[in-house]
């Protein structure tokens, strides 16, 4: 009999189809791992290349180089195809207008690449913690600067990882945007955990993770302020999120001594998928909340990672549920197990 | 400057990112289409092959064959692989049970296959309306089936075409799935429906219709029964909605003079895509009520067609809110004047 599960946190159920189940390691990639060069002359993330993309947010450089030349280690780089632009008008106000019985507004907003390496062929999974812990700082800079803008109501760090992932460049990059709304998806993630805080007087991914440190069976790695475990109703094989071990509401409470112990987590954890799944494509996003909810009790700042390694299909665009078929339970054991050499 | 947009039913914010933009014609698949035979002697759907898959929930068939052999021109049979399995219990509730702090509960339901055609190669775009009628037929039959029984709470009609949309099995088929539970998401459609109708007496889906016919530009097809058009926040390129004109809540009310116009119009858009877009992967839903909500004047039945042709990535996931590199009215004005010859 396959098996419903309820995220606590989302109240999205899952189906842990156990009738379908596949062992943790039949989701190891088929295809060999591309070798590609550490430079790519066609590649406009390149190091060398910096021409096709001269403005520069941040630059993490090599002392006496200068912003859109040679000689950085990372730079924060706007979006040359924005999702979303900044507003020229000096308003906060994003105006809502009428089309017909419709709404509509100014795709107001920013989208930022973070070019995470001047080597073409590193990823998170091959990095060294120095390089990983240059990465979050990068976040975490860009999401104070976007999160402290009156314009913008929420900031969206996120990576694609492979072209099922949507990835379209193969350079090490992650993305982050800042939107003028707080999209309706996002809102019920707080109202949930809004609604588990006002009848509980606790916020659910606290008890989340002092359940998940009591069962164990969950986790995968722990350090002193970070814990990445499966979720009990993971939506995917392999859906992992990484948490801080204390409650912090907000990314923007990120503390100069959680920067390498969350750089440690994420590459290690990027490391097992690598090396035991043989490079699977992914998506990760950080989860946080508005400026203006920061101090708020109920919510807890994590990193959500998806595997690109089942498809999503009519059932879960009818439903809106999905069928994992994993048990979470085992995969996580599978991962926990497996140590990258 | 891309543009935000609202679906007014869903709520959902779409960024239509016209910087992005693409032609309608920039989507046409560029592999060319793989030629089937009619018959395919591993395939588990194909007529001859019943062995295979002997129990026969419904045989439209010629007249003297018999159930589970030869001679038939659509079958509905059990998924050997279901996601959900019916209760041995006659209780009509599922008990949710706790497993440490989370809900879970047994995977309650029914998984059933419409096997649309003997012919191995045909597809909703190639089928003969008469072929298509059948189809429509048998989803009607089921769901009322299913709709009834008090075991289940919702019935989902799919259809997954193509690799990318999901599909392992070439031959033409579709899926219904009943479940015991309502689930979150389709839960809060319902919300959003009800409280426009709480505050303006109106079916939003019927103000939609009315504003279509007003505006016109993002029509595709309309007969004397039903209409389809891309929503003005259409989340994917292509996405078309399919609605009974007059106001019906569930696609259980669906009339026997209903049957012809359905499967006209469902095949001609497919077929539009099908030529237009060189057999694109793609997935549709009907989206209806619970058995009990049949009679709420707020919600009205509609099939949700959302081709596969861009990839859903990290910004989609961490926002709820989706890019659309294409501008309805363009897509909408290139399928209306494409004609299937």
């Amino acid at each position: 009999m396959p098996e419903l599960r309820e995220n606590l946190a989302t109240k999205r159920w899952v189906i842990i189809a156990t009738e379908r189940a596949k062992r943790p390691e039949e989701f190891v990639k088929k295809k060999e791992i591309i070798v590609h060069p550490a430079y790519d002359p066609k590649c406009p993330f390149c190091e060398g290349n910096e021409a096709v993309s001269k403005e520069e947010i941040i630059g993490y450089r090599r002392e006496g180089t200068k912003p859109g030349e040679k000689g950085w280690y990372l730079r924060v780089i706007p979006n040359k195809f924005p999702a979303l632009v900044p507003s020229t008008s000096p308003r906060v106000e994003v105006k809502r207008s009428k089309s017909g019985i419709y709404l509509c507004m100014d795709g107001v907003g920013k989208h930022e690449l973070v070019i995470e390496n001047a080597a073409h062929n590193k990823t998170i999974a091959t990095m060294n913690t120095e390089e990983v812990e240059r990465i979050i700082r990068a976040y975490h800079e860009r999401y104070l600067a976007l999160d402290w803008d009156p314009h913008y109501k929420l900031v969206i760090i996120f990576r694609n990882q492979g072209g099922l992932a949507g990835a379209s460049q193969v350079h090490p990059h992650s993305q982050i945007v800042a939107t003028a709304i707080v999209p309706h998806h996002i809102r019920h993630a707080f109202y949930e955990a809004q609604r588990y805080f006002d009848e509980l007087g606790r916020c659910v991914f606290c008890d989340m993770i002092k359940n998940e440190l009591h069962e164990k069976e969950r986790i995968i790695l722990k350090n002193e302020k970070f814990i990445a475990f499966m979720p009990y109703a993971a939506l995917v094989p392999y859906e992992t999120w990484i948490l801080p071990l204390q409650h912090v509401t907000s990314f923007a409470d990120l503390h100069e001594e959680d920067i390498s112990p969350l750089a440690q987590i994420l590459r290690d954890i990027l490391s097992k998928f690598y090396y035991s799944l043989n490079n699977p494509d992914y998506n990760y996003c950080i989860r946080s909340v508005p400026h203006y909810s920061a101090c708020e009790p109920y919510y807890h700042w994590y990193i959500q990672i998806l595997p690109r390694i089942t498809t999503v299909a009519g059932f879960e665009i009818g439903s809106g549920m999905s069928i994992n078929i994993t048990l979470p339970e085992e995969t996580a054991k599978f991962l926990r197990e497996f140590e990258v050499k």
